[in-house]
């Protein structure tokens, strides 16, 4: 094991000056001659003094480090973002001295809420991220009547005032739709999400309002619902391009990569092309469907930046005790634009 | 902010008894009576006692956490297992108190050293998880050298001897070429990575392994090295196929999935089908690979159980101070038999 760490004290006795002196010029509280912070300077270097962390912790009641829990890609599914979202937070936090403590899901969300109960008694984490942020989130629930820092990545009810950020999928969609609609197409399916999910509910809301903006019939055969899979999209686009040609939609808008995926399987199946067609749009820009063939019309979350910026306004409330404005922000996504469409 | 929390000496008041009882009591190491033990539980839950994870590390010396890092997918590249890998380490760690510190990974060899020096240096972390480990990786070597607890998903140098869990890529890529020379192939090549990366290495050797334990003959013109992506398995697969007929190889083992993936594109554009004309194999059993057309032949690894296996040595090393035997286990992954060999 390491040797047995350098005390303050230590240091003190090396530097020729007091315990409080030393303990305030490291925590940056007092003002000393440049020939005492030299002194000082050059004990820690000799002794190679290390303050512990579990020292700091107790003198300045923090704990440096930030909860984070994340629930896992459903069956079929999976989570492409995950990467570059956790190292930009990491990065971002790391710079103010702060790291994650990572924490599983549990699917019982009693279980579940414990954990964040747990790990704000025992002052293990100075706040939290969360995402995944759903209808009546009991986590917001939870830490907004605690009044505990967190910072969601994603909205919940209208109604419902906290501090988050979001991906204005609404948007995304809407430019996807806008995108088709200059194309010439009129008959547009959306290969949407059950009702009653919150990021679904969310980004559809670009679809209806694409079709109000361009005086399009709005008809409910065009919308399917089920999961965000590579099989939901294959089926929903084999119904929706079976219909006959008068009726069937000349453009596909999927609300994830996946399903889009799976429509473009469907597409070739039939002998027709993706991109002159029919046209085929997802949602995420998840790596490999630059290489699906046709390569994938899609949007993308600047999802390094969100990362950076939760990390932000979390530390922000955590270190100045209060929530600063605006409370939350929405931040607008790319249409990548390829040969699907 | 939360109340001010309930003390251990609140509690030993309200239950009767000494601080020392309820403080030893709490921390498993003295037997009392059941009437006391329920005093001091009636106690507890009475005033909500929880410990402070601070004032609980300054008691035992330990922070309960373990640090871990990992290195970013390469542009074109893509971390498939990453959600899986972290979320089974994680409840595998919750099971015994820990929680996993995430720190990002810094490019520059001498930063990324520093952040785990400081992580020992402050008490932050008990241990490490460490991955993505190469020949002479300068991380195993410096926590070595401090006597540091960490164990290693994956081997470094033959002659190193450290605590690692590793997949057998050896024995997997042995597995597809095994696979595929007992349905009739003879010219088998591989789309392997550049010479000297380790784990590109171990995979490789079940490829010679193969050729020689079936006399096959080992052409130097059918192993291609590149990096792990898509665009190079495409690139590699087309000069390939385009050899003449008669040495034309009619099976391609790629050393990941995204490559497969480059080659299965190389077949089709060449109006070829794979799994009839030409077989091709990947490695990692990415979500995705099995929608590919025709799904992939591909060698999964069991990411769950080697999760849980290096938090499960992990803890043993840092409770008991000593090392485990055996010190490195090496796993069999699974050829997943598709339609694409």
């Amino acid at each position: 094991m390491a040797p047995k760490a350098v005390t303050l004290k230590q240091v003190a006795v090396a530097a020729g000056v007091s315990y409080q002196t030393v303990s305030k010029v490291l925590n940056g509280h007092k003002q000393v001659t440049p020939e005492t912070a030299q002194r000082i300077a050059s004990a820690v270097d000799a002794l190679g003094y290390h303050p512990s962390y579990t020292a700091r912790s107790l003198r300045t009641q923090r704990s440096l480090t930030i909860g984070y829990s994340w629930g896992p890609a459903p069956p079929g599914e999976a989570n492409f973002i995950l990467d570059q979202f956790l190292q930009n937070m990491f990065m971002a936090a790391e710079a103010h001295g702060y790291y994650l403590l990572c924490f599983p899901y549990h699917a019982d969300p009693r279980q579940h809420l414990a954990t964040y109960g747990a790990l704000i008694d025992s002052h293990r984490v100075d706040g939290f991220v969360v995402s995944g942020i759903e209808y009546d989130d009991p986590r917001i629930r939870l830490l907004s009547e605690r009044d505990f820092p967190f910072v969601a990545f994603g909205r919940s009810n209208p109604e419902s005032r906290f501090p988050w950020i979001d991906v204005d999928g609404g948007a995304g969609i809407r430019a996807a739709m806008t995108h088709l609609i200059e194309r010439g197409h009129r008959r547009i399916a959306a290969l949407a999400w059950q009702a009653n999910s919150r990021v679904g509910d969310n980004r559809m809301a670009g679809y209806f309002e694409a079709l109000a903006e361009h005086g399009l019939e709005l008809d409910p055969a065009r919308i399917r619902r089920g999961p965000g899979t590579f099989d939901f999209g294959y089926q929903a686009a084999s119904e929706l391009l079976d219909l006959p040609e008068a009726s069937r939609p000349t453009g596909l808008v999927a609300l994830s990569d996946l399903t889009a995926l799976g429509a473009l399987r469907a597409v070739a199946q039939r002998g027709l092309r993706a991109g002159r067609d029919v046209a085929v749009t997802g949602f995420d820009d998840a790596p490999l469907v630059e290489y699906a063939a046709p390569a994938l019309t899609t949007v993308r979350q600047p999802i390094a930046a969100i990362g950076q910026r939760l990390i932000a306004r979390l530390l922000a409330r955590i270190t100045s005790g209060q929530q600063s404005e605006p409370l939350t922000e929405l931040i607008a996504p790319q249409l990548m634009v390829r040969d699907s469409s």
